[in-house]
């Protein structure tokens, strides 16, 4: 069977929406953070930072120093985007704890955003307040259509969750405006947004509205990017600028380089590459698209093949914030942005839209447990913008960033969550990622009650309660992570022949189920290395240490010498233990290591004489709740022996 | 013995001066190299950049961009001190091979120095050309006594070398200027430069000029550093600058944090720092002041044991050109300027002023032989700027840099190094560096002849004639350097028991010298490993290769695996192989290691199986020769099982 007739073969998977799941356990807790502490204080942040008073057509318009904790800010075109992902966050959590005071704060900056919105539909509280005149003249740099997309994703959760429709129809007035302004008619603009992001939004606005004009123009966004004559060319000769006064002189770096169907290396920018690929994964699936899908195919075959962190980071330069060569993932610096892993998750998460299949789920579930998690701390008020594998100890957690794209962006993820954890489709029910919860999903024509009970990434012990409203025939996919050695798997008590019913790493049980119908499923959770191909120099002579979906770190505040003079020789077992009052809960790992002390060494800086080894008991904490105790050294890669 | 006696106890140690060293073998080569190619290459660049024009004041005012090589350069205010470091390589190279066009064209460099002074002495073409009226209002950051320094020292380089006075009067009267405008005196400022320098010059200055003032001059610049009411706090405050507006907010980024005999830790900019320590070690030496000296100890001892490369580099970060913590020295990002470690060449080189000690004279035979010269191709043509222990292949020399202070710098450094070799006193000859030459050194009243014949680095084995004017006392102390684990002396072929001999890591033969005396001494140079202390991180695991004074690196060419993926046995030997058509002719290193290449690994970017092991050859050549051939990888620390 080639790929493409593969494709066509498969079912559309759509994820459930936001208030369908139910979510307790792991993330539950990491929910109930975000809702108690980020949510409020992202809005707060915002506040502080002048943004109110960007989008206030009736207050004075701010300069572009704006006075924020003690300093001067620059205000910043993007923060549209920011007020998006604020009130997006929001509604994930007062559609699970109420909060009026936040959600009257959220109506008010609703209430002026439609106070801003221009007659014909426009809005853009950079072009209108602080550089009026200008809209549609630099689509390439200045984010118009990115802003837009996160307010639109906050429209359509915060409908869903408070079923206020205010945002969502300013939000629809903005997108037929755009229709009419861009697009390939004789008297449109053929552009598309520098910095991606619209086109999964309007994917979106599409579903909750069903209004197919808005898929149509996610459609036309993703095929016009990198054709030839090249917009932003003729857009930049068109403003007096030298095309070729572009970021390292390529147009990778937004990929806008080459047509969407004919790119085959993830490059430049990471959190726009991750946006764009999520929006094409969503148009393939719509339109039944296999020239899109042929290209992510590649693409993720690259990005996994070549260029990913073991964490599932990614981006690992901060001079483009995003990808440089083919296994060039240094430890120390990664940049890694908390953003860029929110965004795999995005693009992972759309993938399984065309039918489960494990590697986009183990993909989505490695970065969602460390590479994207890290960046919130676990009291949900500080964040990571970068999320190295290595820190010296001078690696914190900021209360907030100049940029702010990163807080919103992992709180919205988290509180979420549920509607990356299952699909569902017209005959099938999808369990991408097992976690403690009760989703309500349409299948089969009728609704269906799933129970799942799991302590769940610390236990492999999976129980699932299956409720129909009426006794319905369908299948359900259970995923059998990739990283997992040994599963068992049976159904009202039957055990069943996992290897027989497992296909692209998801079992598929086909039968008619009736209430309290019951699956169990047990995942063996082995500590295990993990080594990195030859060609990483920085991680050659390593291992990283995995449970599970955990990539685990060693902290300098459990073990007392220097990380790098750690070997952890190649028989030393490591050993799971419980520990609930440590970092909220988590399952540590502990063994015998051997450590070079500086200890006995002297005062030479260096000597013909090698170190002596001594045998040290070391601790691992999952990467993800590293830097939430006393500041010190991180490691993930542990050296070997 | 206190070390202040034991320093007051010890001869005081000129250097000769360049022309009395005849220079062959290893370093003759690398001198050669320069007088071929560099030193023309260098007033070719900076004709090229703009700088005639500068220092001409009949020509008309440039502005602050300038144009260079197909683009726009930006007008430095250091420019002076590059002609200065031009016309102190031109004036070794002609002294060595006539070059008469050189020659012209630095009689008009300083013909046009002579047109520029003002009638009151001063001169500076920035603060005449570029910002007129300003002079001696920005000590701490604008370079203009560091730009005099360098003026005097091609003044007396060019004075030894041609005879001519010229310049050397220019500068005699510009520091007659500076003694009257900066002291302690009723209406002088008690000021000195940010980047120091001109405090090592003016002593050059004084020693061959016979005047006294300038060496107390230099006494007052360091005396007066870093003392409180601080200068640079009461300099900002007159030009309405806030003092707290300096790199890091702190003073130490150029040592005037505190009097500097206070200080006890290598801190800031690491040349400012190097040519400090410079400059005090030679008022330690001409004063006999103790305060320094301690002062010298204490830094130098801070230095070598925590933030030194295995390489002989330092001040390995870019941020601040200079020093950060202690033991952080990455290897790949390592900034390691080509200038800092010229400049730990001329303080070491300056402590054994105070007499043979085998612990300065090895450090300045490892910055010399390792992180200095690796500035400079084997050709002459190009210029490392920074000198990482690690590349990937991307690090190549420059053909010219916007800041070009360290061309000119190891230049002038390679054609002067006969003066390092030797030192002279009352009563002895020490011999601090081996290397094929003649040397014809004052002492005991007398001229003497010493002839060295040595393959040395190659070859251990150095030969000694001894050629007084007459017979004559005195001591000759020869250096048994601390990597050496097994040497041999005989004084006309009769054994001496070093040991017996040896003070303070120099062997002193005393005894009445006549012409035709010969002394013999054999250094065994053994292939070792080093080792890094615990602390450095970047080092763990892996050990650096050494053979006598030079530290060897993989590369690429020479090896086909990616570097890192090379692991050294702890039982591998490596034999040293003479190739005398590599490199300008070198020893090569070759042993057995392990390597774990990509080719059998697969697809995966992780996995849980470890990679397989190969056996496989390595070659290893002197760290100063790489990036001569093709480019590619380069490692200094190797992986180590």
């Amino acid at each position: 069977m080639t790929l493409a007739a593969d494709i066509a073969s498969r079912a559309r998977f759509r994820p459930p929406a936001v208030p369908q799941v139910e979510v307790r356990g792991f993330w539950g807790g990491r929910i109930d953070a975000v809702c108690a502490r980020t949510a409020d204080t992202l809005y707060q942040r915002c506040e502080e930072a002048g943004m109110l008073q960007q989008i206030d057509p009736d207050a004075p318009a701010p300069g572009v120093k704006i006075p924020f904790h003690g300093g001067l800010v620059t205000a910043q075109m993007f923060w549209d985007s920011d007020f998006g992902k604020v009130i997006e966050t929001a509604a994930y959590c007062l559609q699970r704890t109420p909060n009026p005071e936040l959600e009257r704060k959220v109506d008010h900056v609703i209430d002026l955003y439609g106070k801003l919105q221009q007659p014909d539909g426009y809005l853009s509280s950079w072009y209108q307040r602080i550089q009026p005149g200008l809209r549609w003249t630099n689509l390439r740099d200045c984010h118009e259509l990115y802003c837009a997309g996160h307010l639109i994703e906050g429209a359509v959760a915060y409908c869903q969750a408070t079923g206020k429709r205010q945002l969502l129809d300013i939000m629809c007035r903005f997108m037929d405006h755009v229709a009419e302004v861009l697009g390939t008619g004789p008297d449109q603009k053929p552009g598309y947004c520098g910095h991606e992001e619209i086109e999964l939004a309007l994917v979106k606005l599409a579903r909750v509205t069903g209004q197919q004009k808005y898929m149509d123009l996610a459609r036309y966004f993703i095929d016009e990017r990198g054709r030839q004559p090249h917009f932003y060319d003729a857009e930049a000769r068109e403003q007096g600028r030298d095309p070729q006064d572009y970021i390292f002189k390529t147009y990778e770096y937004n990929q806008s380089h080459l047509p969407v169907r004919e790119q085959d290396k993830v490059v430049g920018h990471a959190v726009r590459a991750m946006y764009l690929y999520s929006g094409m994964a969503d148009i393939a699936m719509e339109y039944g698209d296999d020239g899109l899908r042929l290209a992510l195919e590649r693409l993720w075959r690259d990005l996994t093949s070549k260029r990913l962190y073991v964490t599932g980071g990614l981006g690992p330069s901060a001079d483009n914030e995003g990808f440089t060569a083919d296994y060039d993932l240094p430890n120390e610096s990664a940049y890694a942005e908390t953003c860029a892993a929110v965004g795999l998750v995005f693009w992972a998460g759309r993938m399984l839209g065309l039918g489960p299949d494990a590697r986009y789920a183990d993909m989505m579930e490695l970065a969602l447990y460390n590479g994207a998690i890290s960046g919130l701390s676990l009291d949900g008020a500080t964040f990571f913008y970068e999320n190295p594998l290595e820190s010296r100890g001078g690696h914190h957690r900021w209360t907030w960033h100049r940029c702010p794209c990163c807080p919103p962006n992992i709180a919205r993820l988290t509180a979420s969550i549920g509607s990356y954890m299952y699909g569902q489709s017209e005959d099938g029910i999808a369990v991408h990622l097992y976690g403690d919860s009760t989703a309500t999903l349409d299948v089969a024509g009728g609704r269906v009650r799933l129970v799942q009970e799991t302590r769940y990434p610390w236990d492999g012990a999976i129980a699932l309660t299956i409720e129909p409203e009426a006794p319905a025939s369908f299948t359900l996919h259970l995923r059998i992570p990739g990283w997992c050695r040994k599963a068992t798997l049976s159904v009202n008590g039957e055990p069943q022949d996992l290897a027989a019913i497992t296909r692209n790493g998801y079992a598929a049980i086909t039968r008619r189920w009736a209430a309290g119908d019951t699956v169990r499923l047990d995942l063996e959770l082995a500590v295990e290395r993990i080594h990195a191909h030859p060609e990483i120099r920085h991680d050659a002579g390593r291992a990283a240490i995995r449970r599970g979906p955990l990539v685990y770190c060693l902290e300098g505040v459990d073990n007392g010498v220097p990380l790098n003079s750690l070997v952890l020789p190649a028989d030393a077992r490591l050993t799971p233990r419980d520990e609930p009052a440590l970092l909220g809960g988590v399952v540590t790992l502990e063994g015998q290591a051997r450590a070079r002390p500086a200890s006995d060494w002297g005062d030479d800086l260096y000597r013909t004489v090698p170190p002596a080894e001594h045998p040290v008991r070391i601790k691992a904490v999952p990467y993800y709740a590293w830097d939430n105790r006393d500041p010190g050294e991180m490691l993930v890669w542990v050296r070997t022996a």
